[in-house]
């Protein structure tokens, strides 16, 4: 088994291309602000899939670089506009970058991303192709977003967008659905492009077409039990920021509403619906969810898509390459940070 | 001579496209806050450049809609991230977009918008080269609106980039940069769309890129001559827009500076530096600019940059193509809406 850190770390490789897609064209006096939210880090496992499945399927690391920086691109791309639109002051412990250079650079600098993201494809192996999937991938964010905001119990009094068209009712479906879309479609994205990248057989393609859509939804149900359960040591973040963000898009929070009498998650929806929600109330709803069998579940549901995964592989050749994809869906169903 | 109702109608071919790539991959529920920054209208000068363009060259215009729908649409998704920029409330007579439907939903939208161009450029004849210009020109457009916001004298105390990097003097260089990457770069990109959708020779594409650039330019002269000069019925916007929004990045305004002694450039200068302009100052202001040659050497400079357009057009074969371009010159060179 390739070790975790070793496979995380195949990203450096991509570290530079960012810099150069994110330089292109740009004034100096404009690069700080462009190279605060690349140089913020993360575990850029977006490109660490996309080098791997290149490997598995046939191709090199350097063949798939354009296409793995794409996709991180597009990643950090939504986690500036997302911490607009979610008012988030930090991330990775430090101001986000509205909070920082304030909110029309952050919007100047976001639709810079999206066109480096764009040069980036330019220098893969079929731009086309890639161009198609890229714009088809982005437009599902935006409506896993979408969702996901609609999904929330209360505050944005000033969008009335979001106050006529909120859902009182969530059910594991739509929770599916908003997932796949809100980080789902990418990471599915950066599997089938190392695919491309390696100009891989149709059937492989499909295999990792599959493995990535079911490690991205494992994925996405790990954040939210991070969430939920996390160290703040360990995750930089604050414990319950969903609970404070009114979200019921978040798993744990969903399932608990499954498991309790209704007495008891009245009190837990009306915690979620408050304008503001106090420490004291954050951590009352913290007990109540402690108190069902919620977590368990989160986690069961969050191995099966893992292993959903995995299974999808048994269609890729067996080497080192596949072999690194089954690592990284074990780190992705049991991670805690 | 071409009469220009019937010019910009030549745009109506485009209306279809705009809602059909709008409307790619949507969620009905999507679908009413996407359709209504195109639905507000405008005088869709891009796309009918691209179509002309395509005529003057050889090409139909059939060849010309997906390009010409791609440049509407980038002028679009730079409204509607603008009026967050700066702001704004109103667009022709109605709420924009983030006022109408809140900030998220305006985001999200703009992002949507961003990959219908991407789907609207799958369809053109060179998506590869397509997609190439398409990023260097909304990566021009960035930069600025950057300068733009930065040659503002006042507001924005909450937006620690603009307050650092701020600028106290413009010169008509900076100016005519500021100018040409904000309005001139789309416009040029437009005419050269309309050019590789013909497959025309690249002296051709030369002589319409020249064209672009100086209409371009010509075109946001004639924007700040009628934001300080314009009639209200005529236009939908409010007279002196500019001077409230702190701009010395309106040409009459920085030819008012250099015509003036410095003790009244003085009173102007405090006027734009106000966080908030009162309706008596904006009058003063207006009057001081009137008291000096400004609006006539502003409307010089229109005109020579609109006959630098013309004269490009004669490297261009004489077609009614070619006239009609010379026909959309003459329009931007004395509009006065």
């Amino acid at each position: 088994m390739v070790p975790l850190n070793e496979l995380l770390r195949l990203s450096a490789h991509v570290e530079p291309m960012l810099e150069k897609y994110l330089l292109k064209d740009t004034d100096p006096e404009f690069r700080e602000p462009v190279l605060y939210q690349i140089k913020a880090g993360g575990k850029r496992l977006r490109p660490a899939l996309t080098l791997v499945a290149s490997i598995a399927t046939g191709g090199s690391i350097e063949d798939a670089l354009p296409a793995a920086a794409s996709v991180e691109l597009a990643h950090n791309y939504s986690l500036i506009l997302d911490d607009i639109i979610d008012h988030s002051e930090l991330r990775r412990g430090r101001p986000t970058l509205w909070k920082r250079y304030g909110l029309a650079t952050a919007i100047l600098v976001a639709v810079h991303y999206r066109e480096s993201i764009a040069q980036a494809i330019e220098e893969t192996k079929k731009p086309r192709e890639f161009s198609e999937i890229m714009a088809r991938t982005l437009k599902l964010l935006v409506e896993g977003e979408r969702l996901d905001v609609l999904f929330e119990q209360a505050g944005r009094q000033d969008e009335p967008y979001v106050v006529e068209k909120r859902r009182r009712v969530v059910t594991l479906n739509d929770y599916l659905d908003m997932v796949y879309k809100k980080t789902g479609a990418l990471i599915e994205t950066s599997c089938i492009f190392g695919g491309l990248s390696a100009e891989a057989e149709p059937s492989w393609i499909k295999a990792l077409e599959e493995y990535g859509r079911n490690i991205g939804i494992a994925f996405q149900v790990g954040d939210d039990i991070i969430d939920i359960f996390g160290r703040e040591e360990a995750t930089g973040k604050k414990v319950g920021k969903d609970i404070e963000e009114h979200k019921l898009g978040n798993i744990v929070i969903l399932l608990t509403a499954d498991e309790l009498a209704s007495r008891e998650w009245r009190e837990l929806a009306e915690i979620l619906a408050k304008d503001v929600v106090p420490p004291r109330d954050l951590e009352r709803a913290l007990q109540i969810i402690s108190s069902t069998r919620s977590r368990e579940r989160a986690e069961e549901l969050r191995k099966r898509y893992a292993n959903a995964a995995i299974s999808a592989l048994q269609r890729l050749p067996a080497n080192e390459g596949t072999s690194m994809l089954k690592s990284l869906a074990e780190f992705v169903a049991t991670r805690e940070f």
